[in-house]
């Protein structure tokens, strides 16, 4: 055991640990979710460090043999190394200042030992005046959390558009399955599966572009602003270089926010992207609904759709197969959403200089991108690219609906129209019979009117035959 | 024109009006909505104000002269006279100040009236000393807000119970109507119509229950606090007079709260009382759910139910219903969702000895209780109680469906039956027809096993036959 | 009294009203909130009827003269006309096609009367076939929401630049009032009063630059979609002639969603918008938060700044005034946050080929927009633009305090300088006092790195007596 | 390796492990948090499958060597062992089938091996005729997130009863500390600190109350219910018995649900439930928020509480010590109020018989329960017990303020009493010294009127002075 201590007192160490005294403090002070930091979240923030040091070392104000110690240390852990020396947990008090504190820790030690030191010698290596050197929790933590998110968000625009590929590719696949369409869950027009599919491909792209451009705004981060955004005790070159070397590292263009002031006490951004995978939730939502409605059945149902086969649905009824993965897709666009709101009561409680909440909204945005990345992945591989039309049904059902008489309208008017649609409903003789009975059109005129191809697309079937044409 | 003035100096407010100087500034500093209070609220706001001098009269500190206009007055607004004289926005900073300063100068220029005196001569009655005596804001909106929702909560379980003896009587009719119960919206085991109906009819006791739990709560108010829940400048006897008279002018049993420093601080209980409508919400959006999908068609859907036409559905498209009721139950449901974030909010933004936010809160809280009272109303009169049930439709698709085999699964458990579900799924086959021919069960035994009456209580059909039995 | 039917029967309609047998049934139908349509949605209902009619005549569907009275019609109702014709609850079933069918039916009637006919005389001009001619509910609503929306949204975005110059000038004003910085409400480093209002105009024209981004989508609409997206009965031309009237009467670039289907169905982008407006008020009301806290006092507070005295504060506490415009901000931000919840509800209850809960979306977001706006405004004129600094006391702050000390980290590092912090406080000698009583620093060095210009800006303040230096 | 087989087809099972066929499918097509199922639910689910074999071996459906094997399988997962085996994802489609059919095969494996048997070996003992012997998905996993709700619950309300004593010590140890109350985060009437803690003790004690009476519906489960509700292939005999069992098994008193068909699809008593936890953590969120602002300083604050130093607040101010405790409170009650709303959404979207989101309600409740419970500990243990008053600053605030002009109301007025409020701001002389100069009252009577103790319990100060007594 080493002893370690701040200005609170001294506390004891395991020598084999690598985190020190302000880390251990967190662990005795925060026992809360059980959680650490998310893995993508530890590798920003030593990206961050390494960044610093880099940074720290083109000024000269860090000797160049610590300053690369703490490099390589910060390198390793970007690697993959030291991942269990991040033990606080995920939702903590002090903005962030465990984590940040973690990580100068674990940083400075294991510099100190790839200089032949041992732990603990802070006086050659200290957490806070080298690893921290230029930086205040209240800026490396926010940064963190953006190039995470940067990472995370392009994890989960690949598999959007991959989800957003697989509707199109299926929409193609069904472009000739002709279908009634549904409005408030009643019989409305025809249109083809196709037709719906490529409208989920749509929706989806839509939410990639959002979260392109929302993601966009987090390239600006505000490392050199310290404490409270005016910059005290981070030379201007610093805050040159650092920005340079973050840019190096993420191999993205990261930039300085505009108003440091603003950017460190300010979290909309964060509550901005956060409601764009909302949005997100809400369109996935809706279209995981469309699908396990139109697959409802096999007997008793829409029956319209049939998705791949995943699990035995039931313990009880035997050879139910149930639609799990939308189901998936749902329950996860639920937690987002709730996600979503705690990030928001979150950016509410900012007070003054700084948003002390800053952990609890960075443990919400990268759960809901995981969770949300996993789903789409699932709902895509497991399901959608999976799904077969029941052509046979589809088309079944336009020869059975009267909603066909709305191609009707331009030809005999809304009023004959709604007369015509209640009798085939009340005698359940087809549109096509009942017209041409009372004279209205021609058996040839309603062929022409009443297709497929007419019916799907812009323009008035069978204008020819208008009164006025 | 008349001359008014407090601590910021003069105004000149018109004769006819009876509110005053800060009514007046009020109506300058809050144009937000452009919604005035809630009706049942000034009704609320003058049961205070007609308690608090009933009382102060009975302690002695209150002229009996002066009392008496103050009283008459009061009832007068209570009667529904002078609500035009409410002209504050429900929005407004100050905690509900000018919402209270506004029942003050109205009924003190009333009461001057009476008296046969001019409005404005607060010498004489002071909105401040006489309307106000022994009170502050920060006692009188609270408990306006509790008398206010304690009368509309009274509504809404009215509706509630008719709208549960509503689902009942047709959980009855319905008792006989055998279709397939669905789990995941697939085919799951036989259940009737009655059933359903039935479980509608308990999941809206159960929210009635939990209102009547919560509004009982909503009868303790802190009149006598005061400023900050002290009571300074209330007399002990006085609290005890106005919880008197205030369980007098309302018919309620009042009583005051256990601790006025709470009690005047702490708004949980109307976060509580919003949560409950919000949990009604979700229960009766799930109702409105089912109903919209049982009555989807009238061809190509699930056409179970048929729901009463109650305007056309369409501006294009000739002849078409939609469920519109059930449709209204929806968006109804998702506002008083909204409304309880709202209110969430807002009381998480509670300060030190007073929650300033309590105007937004009695704003949402009214309006949820408004428009859920008139949609359950709507949902019950002009849909549940015209449903039919299209009983042939519903008996024919147990035929077709596999999901009986369930039944069968004591008898030959769940692997054998599995295989059956699948083959009559793929051969379109009879269930009962497989198994005779495989010499499992004979056509006897099935005929009991799988009859409807067996399939929807408890028990084992068929327990006779029993391999062990 | 008329008479007028409809398919499901005739009715009764005074003879002096414009609205016909379908709004009358939704009169009935529907009364949840006592809300009519609000007015800036009855003219973009009125600009749709208008250019679709315009359209219809540029194709040679609709006869010139019918044309022509139904576009004055629509112009009388934009220019403010015949507003007490609209009478449908904003809170509806049907997706809006009562809100439709009212625009229809006044339109026509008054239209018949323009070409001397008598109302109700549809067979001339008839609400479903010429008023609501290549279009539905479908095409028509979602067309008149995002027109509503967008011309309410310059309001708001005039409000918050104005609100955002509003703060800058403040900041330009306050930008040498020295005061100390606050993170987690404890004592940080100094700032600026300027640099703190600076702040909040940058996060303000976040908001202005989010909404003008967001706004920009909803310019695509799907006008010409007609029932699911198809297009039935809309004719290519009309869609092009539709788009191109739509963008005359608006001034704005309005252009056709580019895949219909998908425009009709998924409502997304009035998720995206409201949640705009949620960040909006996510970030206000943050800034309200800090006004009101540093305007606490007058004697107990932290009393660093003196808000406009609105109003007396309290009905009991004379002479006390609160921040009422701040705690307005407030409150109608926690009501847009809950009205985002409602959309994002409806938003995900969309089904098939259109979302029905298209009713509550709108009125959540016009309601946002409107008490945003006037919050906004209210913030402005009535607070912002009136606040005092109390110049003494924030920089009297500056002395006790000893946050100071970070601005020493460079030179002596963070185990010394936290030493010398706790003794500060321990005592309350000065932190110079002790500084240079211990020998670290000399007074005239101390004079230059503890300058109030050189701690509110980057840079390590006394660079030039770094120990490396 | 083993062979398992559904009707799905057959797979590969690794020989060591106790889960089988359709756990490894669950695993494969649910890989979303990575996070498994909550350890309480593990026993939960172990729990009911007990009951349900002792049941079941009461009825004598069960042989007795098997049923033997199956409970003490069951009893050894109780105990804590076999928790390695539980493999599947919290969040899931398919509404807990995975879950309980991991339970089954574990079990049954396990319950094998107890009988000396090869695990697979499923005709002996088989996890759906066997362990799920009258049993459903359905009617399983609403029981067990029952029961482990149940027990959490338990455990959250110890930890609110230890914070509420540990905030009623305080109280009692503050109760002589006179400080400004203040409304509006303005001055107001005097309080003692005392009385503040006691309305938080208060506050927490209405949270226990209110989950009491939740959780107590929450004692009604739904077994027996099977599939639908209809308790197709569950004895009545068996359905009293496992009840019975339940009730042994957790020590409490657990009964049946009165309407099962109800109690399967219908999921509000968890939305009242989490709603509960939302409301705890709204009063908690408030308190955390105030014992925030009482610590703000140390010298530039409202400094009026001392919370114990937990850890250093800052990376880059040395000596800066901040409330993490209550942070991490306020940022526990965002979670608990986003968790919520995933409820929420999840029990809205329940259709017909069943509610399939049941996975996503369990996860945010037993999340909930887990982090509330644990931040409760960490604010009573690590913070309130710790608290100090600053009572020389609170009592000096009381001598600078003139918030005291409230008691002299009843003497001189309102008017009165504003204009020498308005004097003492403004010239910062005593109101006493004001008063007295004015000749209003005498030195002697306001040393009555504004004593300390008159001020702080109800009561008009110096009653025999009033004119009129």
């Amino acid at each position: 055991m080493r002893i370690e201590k701040d200005f609170l007192g001294e506390i004891e160490i395991p020598d084999d640990v690598y985190y020190g005294v302000q880390t251990t403090r967190a662990i005795h002070n925060f026992s809360i979710t059980g959680h650490m930091l998310n893995e993508d979240f530890v590798t920003a923030l030593a990206i961050v460090k390494a960044a610093a040091a880099r940074a720290n070392m083109r000024t000269g104000r860090m000797p160049a043999r610590i300053g690369s110690a703490i490099v390589q240390s910060a390198e390793e852990i970007i690697a993959g190394q030291w991942r269990n020396q991040f033990v606080v947990d995920c939702i903590q008090g002090g903005a962030g200042t465990s984590m940040n504190m973690n990580a100068n820790e674990v940083i400075a030690n294991r510099a100190l030992e790839i200089l032949g030191e041992t732990k603990g010698n802070y006086a050659l290596i200290s957490p806070n005046n080298h690893i921290n050197m230029a930086q205040s929790t209240n800026d490396v933590i926010p940064t963190a959390i953006r190039i995470c998110t940067i990472h995370k968000a392009k994890k989960l625009m690949e598999a959007l558009n991959a989800l957003a590929d697989a509707f199109k590719a299926k929409g193609e696949e069904f472009s000739q399955v002709l279908k009634m369409g549904r409005t408030h869950l009643q019989d409305a027009v025809p249109i083809t599966l196709g037709q719906e599919f490529h409208a989920y491909a749509e929706a989806i792209k839509r939410s990639i572009h959002r979260i392109e451009v929302t993601v966009k705004s987090l390239h600006a981060v505000n490392m050199g602003a310290t404490a409270v955004g005016t910059g005290l005790n981070a030379e201007p070159e610093y805050i040159t270089f650092v920005i340079e070397e973050l840019s190096k590292l993420t191999g993205e263009t990261i930039y300085s926010a505009k108003n440091m002031v603003d950017a460190t006490q300010n979290t909309d951004e964060l509550a901005e992207f956060s409601g764009t995978l909302k949005v997100s939730a809400l369109a996935l939502s809706k279209i995981a609904n469309d699908l396990r409605l139109m697959a409802s059945g096999p007997k008793c149902g829409l029956n319209e759709l049939l998705l791949p086969a995943m699990q035995p649905g039931s313990s009880i009824m035997p050879g139910k197969v149930n639609p799990v993965i939308p189901e998936t897709m749902n329950q996860v666009a639920f937690q987002v959403i709730g996600n979503d709101l705690a990030v928001s009561m979150a950016v509410e409680a900012g007070q003054f200089e700084l948003n002390v909440m800053e952990p609890v909204m960075a443990y919400n945005l990268f759960n809901s991108l995981t969770i949300l990345t996993n789903a789409v992945n699932t709902l895509n591989y497991k399901c959608v690219q999976g799904i077969k039309a029941n052509v046979k049904h589809c088309n079944s059902m336009i020869d059975v609906s009267v909603g066909v008489v709305t191609a009707l309208l331009p030809h005999i008017g809304y009023e004959q129209s709604s007369m015509i649609a209640k009798e085939a409903l009340s005698t359940s003789r087809p549109i096509k019979e009942i017209v041409v009975s009372k004279g209205l059109l021609t058996a040839e005129q309603l062929e022409i009117i009443l297709s497929p191809g007419e019916m799907t697309q812009p323009g008035i079937a069978g204008k020819q035959f208008l009164p006025s044409a």
